[in-house]
């Protein structure tokens, strides 16, 4: 069994802790809103004051933070993971963050004698919670070795994708074909229904199966439908991801013309106050685009 | 058993008429290209000199032509299947083409006492071999009901979606879905390669059988990794078709900016002689945008 830190106990690290717990590990936490940590401190892990604490406590840290700079703080901060004196275990980033900032990351880590692994996850809190989340990781060979048995806990679907950042990498690629497949279904759907021939929910039930078919007609095509937009998947934490796949693509020069326009439907959704909802949403904003334009 | 007129015997319609005979009917065939209808008249049907022709044989019509402009020559032209003294069947249009003007077509035809279904297909060449292509067909109830038989020779998922124009405005949805979800692979794939941290064939892999998966993925996402583009779908078909998507947003005043990125792609490979490529070649044009930018 191994002494485990986590820090950030939020909708997806919460219950991953737990299931850490349950598998018998020993857990040290830290969050940063203290009365998150209950639950985990109830089933028995230890609350540390500072990333610090958590990391002189453990041989694994694990981190799940909202975006880019709050893993920073806790890695490089002032009583920050690295900070520590004489740690030199391992930090698993189940973050969804910067790719590019994930590499350099890494190598600072590396100069300080501590093993890192970027490991994002699909799968949302259900999958957090079941310990079956698809985990895409990133790491050297022996750092990824090292982190396996306990990605295998909180995670079922476990590929090692490539070097320190190839996880996040995946991950921000994931988020781009969720995103434009998303818009794709928004702008047929209200095609069909601008056209008075065809219903959404009938177009939809038609090209399913066929070479249109995707996970996303499925379940975000019926949300559409239904005009449901609870979450699922909140449109903000798209719109961060989506702002991870924009940098990425500014750094690397590569055009990525056709997400930027689900990109910007994330934005208007979490700039008109609709954050909170589905991200299949972002059929609102193509149905008001074309009112407006039509006005 | 029924006498049925085939017009248009390219890669569609011989195998979808040679199916028809198969099964019994009594075939009277015209086509442009006149040694295209041998294996047809081989296997038993009648040559006819002209559309009227056609139709002056038989109960029910089938089109099966390039696009909008062909199908109302053969039906409305000199010598076209309105035209045919007395002929009162019903038309069956299984070519791909404008839901506007076929709402039209359907009403003219009426007035001259003559059925319309449209019934676009999806299922390629394979499909129309094969006799189970998947059939989007728009008319009225008994229109339909008619058809419903013989669609049922060729097709092996026959979908009533609504009134004429009905069919072809679910092809148009499909059609958008497909190429915007072929851009979002081919941006996701360049994104990847260029941030050099992971192969689009590792990132396709790992996405694979999550939120981000979808047909195309699996079947145009490997082409794309591979680089092997034959088709399939030609890329100046699906530019065809874009258009007819585009004429379509056009008149309801739908936005559809995130198509309109997969759209300009197919008419750049059609642009630069490579409309016969398979459509997955869209991942050439985002690759070549790339590097023109960051020369």
């Amino acid at each position: 069994m191994s002494r485990i830190g986590y820090v950030g106990l939020g909708i997806m690290g919460g219950p991953a802790a737990l299931n850490l717990i349950a598998a018998g590990h020993e857990l040290t936490v830290n969050t940063r809103t203290a009365s998150r940590a209950e639950p985990v401190t109830r089933a028995g892990a230890s609350y540390a004051d500072s990333p610090a604490a958590v990391a002189a406590a453990s041989d694994f840290v694990f981190l799940n933070l909202p975006d880019t700079p709050d893993v920073d703080l806790v890695l490089f901060g002032e009583d920050g993971v690295s900070s520590a004196p004489g740690f030199d275990g391992l930090v698993i980033d189940m973050s969804t963050i910067d790719p590019g900032r994930t590499v350099e990351i890494a190598a600072e880590l590396s100069e300080r004698g501590i093993g890192f692994v970027d490991a994002p996850v699909s799968g949302g809190e259900k999958g957090a919670i079941e310990g079956n989340l698809s985990v895409m990781a990133g790491g050297s060979e022996s750092d990824f070795a090292r982190a396996l048995p306990l990605l295998e806990v909180i995670g079922e679907r476990i590929t090692h994708v490539g070097p320190a950042g190839a996880g996040q990498m995946v991950k921000a690629c994931n988020q781009l074909l969720v995103g434009s497949n998303l818009m794709a279904i928004a702008e047929a759907m209200v095609l069909a229904e601008r056209s008075g021939l065809v219903s959404p929910a009938v177009m939809r039930e038609a090209v399913t199966g066929g070479f249109a078919d995707s996970r996303t007609l499925q379940v975000h095509g019926q949300r559409m439908v239904d005009s449901t937009f609870e979450p699922g998947f909140k449109s903000e934490l798209h719109a961060k991801d989506a702002r991870i796949v924009e940098k990425m693509a500014a750094e690397t020069g590569t055009p990525i013309a056709a997400f930027d326009v689900a990109r910007r439907a994330l934005e208007r959704l979490v700039e008109t106050g609709r954050g909170e909802l589905d991200d299949s949403a972002v059929i609102e904003i193509v149905r008001e685009e074309a009112e407006r334009d039509t006005e």
